[in-house]
């Protein structure tokens, strides 16, 4: 992609304004026994372009910035008095309280509600206009499911809290994917394809990557569904039958579309140089590339929302909560994607 | 994966020796009206560690040559004199004549009999003997299938002329991908992922990564079928039902074999440096990471047959046929993979 990172950052940098009103993220930790809480009290070290608000537990970050040995005065947050920066080591917290203990490493399925909580919490004060976006740390799934809540990740969940439906996109420097699909048994997802979808999918890019990240007139690349995108129908109709009358049709509407392509060459520079994204039809035709080039780095950006959403990249790396080796690279980025969209947003409404 | 090129090349150098043949190459230049005959004219230019022949029209070769203004000497080969190297310019022709005089760019469908019978003569003439490996230029599915003959690629034509099973990889500098499924429509290849066809692929890796390629006891990174491999059952059983039953069995003999991992974390440093090929359960799972890193230096492999088979990673690029502007670079590599894995299994013959 044409240095989008020079261009415009990650998400794209607001046009040289500076918004009227600092924006205050939420920021919920995730699994408390992975290195999510660790990641809050290194970042809450660091001076911010926002105010940074954990939804936690305030006792399981104190107990993790002891163990990490780094300082950390907390306060409690107060949604009605004007957002200003944190001094580092200090941070707001919205309570909400653990079911039981944490210890760093062990899953507890009885802290699955709570790690549900913090994210009801974090969006309904966001959807009441308290957060100007939200920032999430990693969950497990396989706890949370074994618990009894049907969860197949942050992007549905805050899609259904939201009543909306909602975009998955990964970006890092040089290259953002968006999913027409995202955590579905893979028997699943040619059936998943509609024409629906696509048009919705397609119009929620155009229009989250314009609002929230100043690209206006988005190029979007997309990939077909089927190895060579079908090769004329030989390997599959679906690109016939589905994905090329979509694409048509929002084409007169002069959005920018090229493909379906396929998705084994499409990641090479003679395309991505002249795109700002790629619409991969399914999460591990689209992810790979992406993670290679930017494992650490990369953040996921839930677009279609009410509500900025940004989360890491990575999981809950139980065996290094606790221990100060956690990497907060990924977590840093998407603070600062955060607060970008976010003036992004404010700017487009005022 | 450790940087396999300084290992080993792409596909293994052989130990120290020197083989007692001259490997001979059978060189099919694929779709007339494409690069591929300006690639092999190209390539006949060059000094070679083997002897190459071509397994073409003469004519078409010869008309290609005049177009390119390169010289080509063009002699009939004979399988019954030892193998010598070819003199720069010059170029032995097994022929099989054209249906219809080709037009540079335009695809013609009385032409894709010729395209097949270059590939079973080729072919049959390596069962017999008289080759050691072939390397095959782009065809066009396309245009192949509309004159009515069912072709998905070579890899699964080639597989049938010799009634093996044939397992696809592509390699490049740093990266090996071998495909568990190859050119099916999406919506089929959860139904192909068997224990037998993975038990099968499985052993034909090891067989030939340590036969023809050179690398004994290969560590081989097996992807799951499922985004983020079936996260422990709730995206998809696959994992458990199929996959993990035969990674388990065929460790206990020894192979060895590591995941089923998610795919979109697998193809980053912490995994591939320890490893020598990745397993991809399909298509778009494994080749995007492959030609983002290697884009026009990837060559395609095909195990588990009798004959060395070895492929450029690029189509017909109809556009610059007879230009001169078409790259060789993919070819160069699969001549010289070939000929490596032709001197591989001639010493692990003899």
């Amino acid at each position: 992609m044409a240095a989008p990172a020079a261009r415009r950052g990650l998400c794209g940098d607001p046009p040289g304004a500076t918004p009227m009103m600092l924006p205050r993220i939420a920021l919920t930790p995730g699994e408390p026994a992975g290195i999510g809480p660790d990641l809050c009290v290194m970042l809450a070290q660091q001076p911010m372009a926002g105010q940074l608000v954990a939804v936690a537990d305030p006792q399981l970050l104190q107990r993790r910035a002891a163990l990490l040995g780094l300082p950390l005065q907390i306060t409690r947050f107060d949604p009605h008095t004007p957002a200003t920066p944190n001094p580092p080591g200090s941070l707001p917290v919205l309570s909400v309280a653990l079911a039981r203990e944490e210890q760093c490493g062990r899953l507890d399925s009885a802290n699955s509600g709570y790690v549900l909580e913090t994210l009801r919490v974090a969006t309904q004060q966001a959807l009441d206009g308290h957060f100007q976006a939200l920032v999430t740390g990693p969950v497990h799934k396989g706890v949370i499911n074994e618990a009894g809540h049907p969860f197949t990740g942050h992007t549905e969940y805050l899609a259904q809290l939201c009543q909306s439906e909602a975009v998955m996109m990964l970006a890092t420097e040089g290259l953002r994917v968006a999913l027409a699909t995202t955590h579905l048994p893979l028997s699943q997802v040619s059936a998943q394809i509609t024409r629906e979808r696509l048009e919705r999918v397609i119009r929620t890019l155009v229009r989250d990557l314009s609002g929230s990240c100043g690209i206006a007139r988005p190029r979007i690349l997309v990939c077909g569904l089927n190895p060579h995108a079908g090769e004329d129908g030989h390997l599959g109709r679906e690109e016939i039958e589905v994905i090329e009358p979509v694409l048509e049709s929002l084409r007169a509407e002069g959005i920018r579309l090229t493909g379906p392509l396929p998705a084994d060459t499409l990641f090479t520079q003679k395309y991505l140089r002249r795109a700002d994204v790629v619409l991969a039809m399914y999460h591990d035709q689209g992810l790979p590339v992406l993670k290679h080039m930017g494992f650490g780095q990369a953040v996921n950006i839930t677009l279609g929302l009410p509500v900025v959403r940004v989360s890491v990249d990575h999981g809950t790396a139980l065996d290094l909560a606790g221990s100060g080796d956690a990497n907060p690279g990924s977590l840093q980025q998407a603070v600062a994607m955060a607060i970008r969209m976010a003036e992004n947003r404010i700017l487009s409404i005022n």
